[in-house]
């Protein structure tokens, strides 16, 4: 099944996210079942981001978004956290400094876009401020009804500078929540992290619902696309998060730039005469052609 | 073998790296033979970067230095990328841009350092400053001659406020220096990367020894120590790096905090009723208890 087909929000569509089965699991069975699957993605993850790197022309903006324990950092760890840290950085957002309430809602997302050559990974991004943001009246309805059309425009824009952008919404039932907070009770290593601010958004499940589908609907466009992905089943998240991850990179079809420098001139100048070279150091070379370290 | 203690530079001792053996390889033979212990550190790196990040208070600077071609981007990739992208940043340092240049030379150092809970990485570092900048002119000596005092009152103060410092110069022969250079040229996905530049600084062999041998010698500290890691073999310069971050970390003896509520009264509270709360969304709920994923 193509996934990024399958779970892409069509631009233009009306989300209904009630009409989302957030337990999806397409074929598999089970985590065990998928697991190859997952690990192929991971491995190609690995390999394109290098293309991406080495070509250094464009950049890839990657968007989680969900309800607390939806999987966003789940994602990062299982997922996306198969990419060498020197080529993607995960930027989470949580309540505005002062500095940054200070500038325009978009000045502290754009801070952190990538660089060419670069993933950003954003834990929580711009949608929030169309999400949280509308939900608590923390803006007037005048402010935030603005800004679909003003993250349209900053994403064109980044897309028209080479930045690729996906955004994935990870979809949980409201029992689904509720039994992962339990299981952070049952665990004491993460007890540390519960707070009674867990569930004090659950009375607003319908009034965020309201808002992910609004901003799931004004906001999908060809050039950065929403994808609803079913996160019941975190093996099914991760699959479908690494497939389309890895497929979109693909498409990109990313070539290793030509040498800068005539390869067989530089191998004359400096390897033909190793031997007679000898400069500094000791002599005692170490084991030359230690492969795939 | 105690590597932190073999490769730690003794504060107040004088470096001679000629007498430094970039090819030790303890009592291991081979990659092969290396690697389940370098695995079990790279597990153990991923477990004590959550910890850290749980604990919130400390943080952990890595700096990776050496010639071209030593092995700092290897080491991120194969060991340092074991930890989670969300607590771990890589920042690299390159040639200065205006503004950065616009600044003093600890500017654009200290604006990558880590935030409490974080590790940070540097490829190249602050110590470029008495490096290239040395070897090369850059300043005047009456500049750069200051900043060794000037960069121990800084990791002092880095280290006063949390931050743990590890710093490895990652020692090989100009031998294996060639001989990597030329495996390159032997394969074509990694020809866009070689320049006539990768020679430009063989020249300066010896210079650079010198340089380096001042900054191990002035700058390693009790609170930010130097380890000069035999960096011939790949495999154990992995397995050096991988064991001091790991026996570091461990021995911060960090924990996780204390619950910042009544865990029983938060399971009496949301969780007796499960059954009867029922709100919004659909009744279909996942599997729960889906463990490891």
């Amino acid at each position: 099944m193509n996934y990024a087909k399958r779970f892409r929000v069509e631009p233009g569509s009306k989300v209904d996210l009630s009409r989302v089965d957030a337990s999806f699991k397409d074929r598999h069975e089970s985590h065990t079942q998928a697991l190859p699957e997952i690990e192929r993605d991971r491995d190609r993850l690995r390999e394109l981001q290098y293309r991406m790197y080495a070509e250094g022309k464009r950049s890839l903006l990657i968007c989680l978004q969900g309800r607390d324990a939806a999987g966003k950092d789940g994602t990062i760890k299982h997922v996306l956290g198969a990419m060498n840290p020197q080529g993607c950085r995960v930027t989470g957002f949580k309540v505005p400094s002062a500095e940054e309430a200070g500038h325009d809602f978009l000045w502290r997302y754009h801070k952190a876009a990538p660089a060419r050559g670069q993933v950003a990974i954003f834990n929580r991004s711009h949608y929030e401020d169309v999400l949280v943001v509308r939900v608590h009246d923390l803006v007037s309805k005048t402010v935030w009804s603005k800004r679909y059309a003003q993250i349209n425009a900053f994403e064109r824009m980044l897309h028209e500078n080479g930045t690729h952008i996906l955004k994935f919404y990870l979809h949980i039932d409201p029992e689904e929540q509720l039994a992962r907070f339990k299981q952070r009770l049952d665990d004491p290593a993460r007890h540390w992290k519960i707070s009674d601010g867990d569930y004090a958004e659950r009375p607003y499940w319908d009034e965020y619902t309201a808002a992910f589908e609004d901003a799931l609907s004004q906001c999908s466009t060809d050039q950065a696309p929403w994808f609803i992905i079913p996160a019941n089943h975190k093996w099914f998240r991760n699959l479908a998060i690494a497939r389309i991850v890895a497929e979109t990179l693909e498409s990109l079809d990313m070539r290793f730039p030509e040498p800068s420098v005539d390869i067989a001139e530089i191998r004359k100048k400096y390897h033909a005469l190793v031997d007679a070279e000898g400069q500094g150091g000791r002599s005692e070379p170490g084991e030359h052609h230690h492969k795939g370290q």
